[in-house]
């Protein structure tokens, strides 16, 4: 597979013009604030450039891109990915640009180099690193308008500088944003430190009804749609919650099930470095990564199929 | 008040030997990473230092310092506190070494410039900042060994970089720490992300017995003294509560009421811009700052006082 070179890149954003840039779908910090930055550098270097509008940007980002969304008739000379792993991982508006895509930019292992060209760097913490050394390449100044989506994008892929995927390259582009006055303090008010009235009460339920098995080393807790619904909960709301039972001392393995308006149960395992998450998704018909995966059990079999997951994640501890 | 220069500092530890250093009660990472950091970098240039054993380090911390303690009959010529913005705040055992501090290096702008010199940087973060440039203009590689306590000091005091008060440089330390070799994943997970069973069980109450106020601007908690029992939960476990009530979205004013031993109780405000929690305390007898107050209510008021309290912060919010 054809790799770009970093000066590859360079020279097609310069040789280049009238750029719309897509996000992923369920879009988070680091694909926005790299795409908005990326956006931004375009139109410093005296380009035309917008930023696709999936629709789906929350509350949270929307003021990263809402000056950034193309006029109408807007038409595209070059189409750009950033952050966007595969083209199905695009949204659901964009998937007609799938097979348009010239450049696509990201920090996955995982990415599909499924564009013309493709640059990815997995030793990046997030596409926010790669979209900073453009921009400094690219001779702009690191203005606070610039820094400020990046910072997002950095911050958001490494929970905030906590992660062990933290590089010390992402400290440092940190520096250079407070430097140029970005309110970091703020931004990350918003970005972890806010939670719903819904979510506080979906964390409330989620303690209320958590079992511990397995000399406490299992965290594990359902919820029914019944108080989803009764919370007010999103989807948004309901989101990781196994990672707050993964935080419990002594826990190595959390499970939890959440149930689906089709009465079907999803499960979600996060576990430490004793059990495999994604050996005992499989059993269950599910799959994923080591630390993180999951399955969806249906309706008629959650109680008989939930023994046989915790049976086999007591195994695995115990073995 | 004479204030040394950088310089200063730099000569006062080339010139003397015997060390010992003395951290605050409560101790917490700034000032035992910063303490551990500064003993290893005077041993570096071949001096005798020990750290003070408060015997109150908790667990979380131990490791930074166990090697550090004092042999027996070990005679400082030079004694040094860190991160100690009041005499009246070293533990118990090192009220005897508070006429003898010869160097007080610090960070809080309330320093009280209790020793023979004082170095107080309050642009500094975190006193784990300054203590790495004492290891720099020492010219001590930056080794893991001692870019980890470093890291711990400058993580604690800036909320893993989260809160405004997060400088650049306090971004350059911690990449030049990462670049050392430090596993900074596991460190934050150990300092953030790990709560006790207590801990998890006092957070399901707090949450249970949450009631708002005021348009839910207002989140206010008791937790009985039974509860607190019942919960096995410690001081640490109960700490900081009215943090989780203040990251409600569109809650201005967090109010905690925990009952103690003799049945008084403590109540914690913290608060936006728009309530001074100091002022609102200092109705009923508490004080503090603008945004994290408290105040004691006898047994016999609680009903009443807690009235008073919340019938101002409801003023303050509408007025």
């Amino acid at each position: 597979m054809y790799q770009l070179t970093f000066e590859d890149i360079i020279m097609l954003l310069l040789y280049n013009d009238n750029f719309l840039i897509l996000t992923h779908k369920k879009p988070d910090g680091d694909t926005l604030g790299s795409g908005a930055a990326l956006c931004l550098a375009l139109r410093e270097k005296g380009k035309t450039a917008f930023m696709h509008d999936s629709g789906e940007i929350g509350k949270r980002y929307y003021d990263l891109c809402k000056n950034l969304f193309p006029k109408k008739n807007f038409k595209a000379d070059f189409i750009i990915s950033v952050d966007v792993a595969d083209f199905k991982l695009l949204p659901d508006n964009a998937q007609c640009y799938a097979e348009e895509i010239m450049l696509n930019i990201d920090h996955h292992p995982s990415n599909k180099n499924y564009a013309g060209h493709n640059y990815i760097d997995s030793n990046a913490s997030a596409t926010g690193e790669i979209i900073y050394d453009i921009t400094e390449k690219l001779q702009i100044k690191a203005s606070k308008n610039i820094m400020m989506p990046i910072y997002v994008a950095i911050s958001t892929d490494t929970g905030c500088f906590c992660y062990s995927n933290t590089t010390a390259k992402a400290h440092c582009v940190a520096a250079k944003a407070i430097e140029a006055g970005v309110d970091v303090g703020n931004i990350n008010k918003s970005l972890f430190e806010t939670k719903s009235n819904a979510r506080i009460a979906i964390e409330r339920e989620l303690y209320n009804n958590m079992k511990y098995f397995c000399d406490k080393q299992i965290a594990f807790t359902t919820l029914t749609r019944k108080a989803i619904e009764e919370c007010k909960a999103s989807e948004d709301d309901i989101d990781n919650l196994s990672a707050i039972l993964r935080k419990i001392e002594g826990v190595e393995c959390a499970v939890t099930g959440i149930e689906q308006v089709s009465g079907d149960m999803k499960i979600s395992v996060r576990s430490g470095d004793r059990v495999d998450s994604s050996n005992v998704c499989a059993l269950i018909g599910g799959g994923g990564h080591k630390r993180a995966a999951g399955a969806i059990i249906s309706k008629e079999n959650v109680k008989e199929q939930l023994s046989i997951l915790l049976a086999h994640i007591e195994e695995e501890l115990n073995g």
